[in-house]
């Protein structure tokens, strides 16, 4: 099936799908409505609808979605049905953290190698795997086609670090580094900004707070 | 000044002016225009103008923003004039690469304090802090008046330690689990799902490779 250019909004909401149709197969359920589906994720029915779409849609009316088939057409979608040859990039504690998260492995994505430049690291092995001095990055990455680099470096040396990788001819850099990288087209990023997370629940929090106190103050106004 | 109700989507892009204002104020940058500030974030500026007016707007017309003073009202909308108590649930790797990341209290995110429930962890220190048992959480977070917990315990039991962690009181939990939460409204979420940023990379690596595979295949018709 051809799918046509969708909307990073669109592929953004794919992963949960594919969450949740993970899920049902593991019940063993093989059918589901858009209705059963957006009631399970909370969102709008058409708003399942429309997102499926994009994919020439894969349900039929009155008989709802096949949950396998869906789930390995989401998936091939995403590009799950290849292997992704990962390095990461810093090994401090998340680094460190990030390698034993074996999770990743199962859809695919791969770590060959791991980086550093700190003479307390280089050396040590994690996961089987030997921690390499930073200058052996660019061979590494060469011999052993390298996709992804996950970049767990201090924020100051991110940037020289990225410019690296993307000489190095890495697809893609998974970026937990608290500054934005200018990478050229056909390099792909994503930014894991922790900061900017808490950030926004703090806002929420703070606005949150601001209209129960209003609603308060309301009240006693009217009493 | 009041502000105005405003879309999570321009709260989303807060803590980006947020950082790159404080990069201009280390730079002892004094004034900036939004034609500035918009080549240097690759936005463009009357979106910029258009995100800032969502507060009354700070910038006077051929005169440029304010570093100092959009900085501080920025962060000080986003919460951050406060101090938020944090508690991390889950110290395995992630729990603990986060424990040791120390720049949350900059910016006034304290952990207060650490929980797990393997024998292997609880009683034993990170940056001070004893790991206690997560029987101890209740009266903790009541004690601490804690306001954030992130949660990094394994998937399986996130959704019951977050039913805990609002039964106690936390105003917001920060989500590494892969999985979503249902909380009552008045509790605030933010999710981090490595995974789902993961399949994005994938999904474009592929959409990206695909393209340029159509692009030589139309040149070798052509030649």
């Amino acid at each position: 099936m051809e799918e046509k250019e969708i909307s990073q909004a669109v592929v953004a909401r794919l992963p949960r799908y594919f969450r949740y149709l993970g899920e049902l197969k593991e019940q063993e359920v093989e059918r589901i409505s858009s209705g059963d589906l957006s009631v399970l994720m909370g969102v709008t029915a058409s708003q399942i609808r429309q997102d499926l779409n994009h994919f020439g849609g894969f349900g039929q009316q009155g008989y709802g979605y096949n949950v396998d088939y869906l789930y390995h057409e989401i998936g091939r979608i995403l590009g799950l049905d290849g292997e992704y040859r990962l390095i990461i990039v810093g090994t401090g504690n998340l680094g460190q953290a990030l390698a034993n998260y074996m999770n990743f492995e199962k859809r695919g994505f791969v770590v060959k190698g791991l980086f550093d430049i700190s003479e307390g690291l280089v050396g040590k092995k994690l996961r089987g795997l030997e921690i390499m001095h930073i200058n052996r990055m660019e061979q590494f990455i060469k011999e052993h086609k390298i996709d992804i680099a996950v970049l767990t470096v201090p924020k100051e040396r991110a940037i020289e670090t990225a410019e690296m990788l993307v000489h190095c001819g890495v697809k893609a850099i998974l970026n937990f580094a608290h500054v934005d990288l200018n990478v050229p087209d056909g390099v792909q990023v994503e930014n894991v900004h922790l900061s900017d997370s808490l950030m926004k629940l703090s806002y929420n929090i703070k606005r949150y707070e601001k209209n129960v106190r209003g609603n308060v103050s309301g009240v006693r106004k009217e009493g």
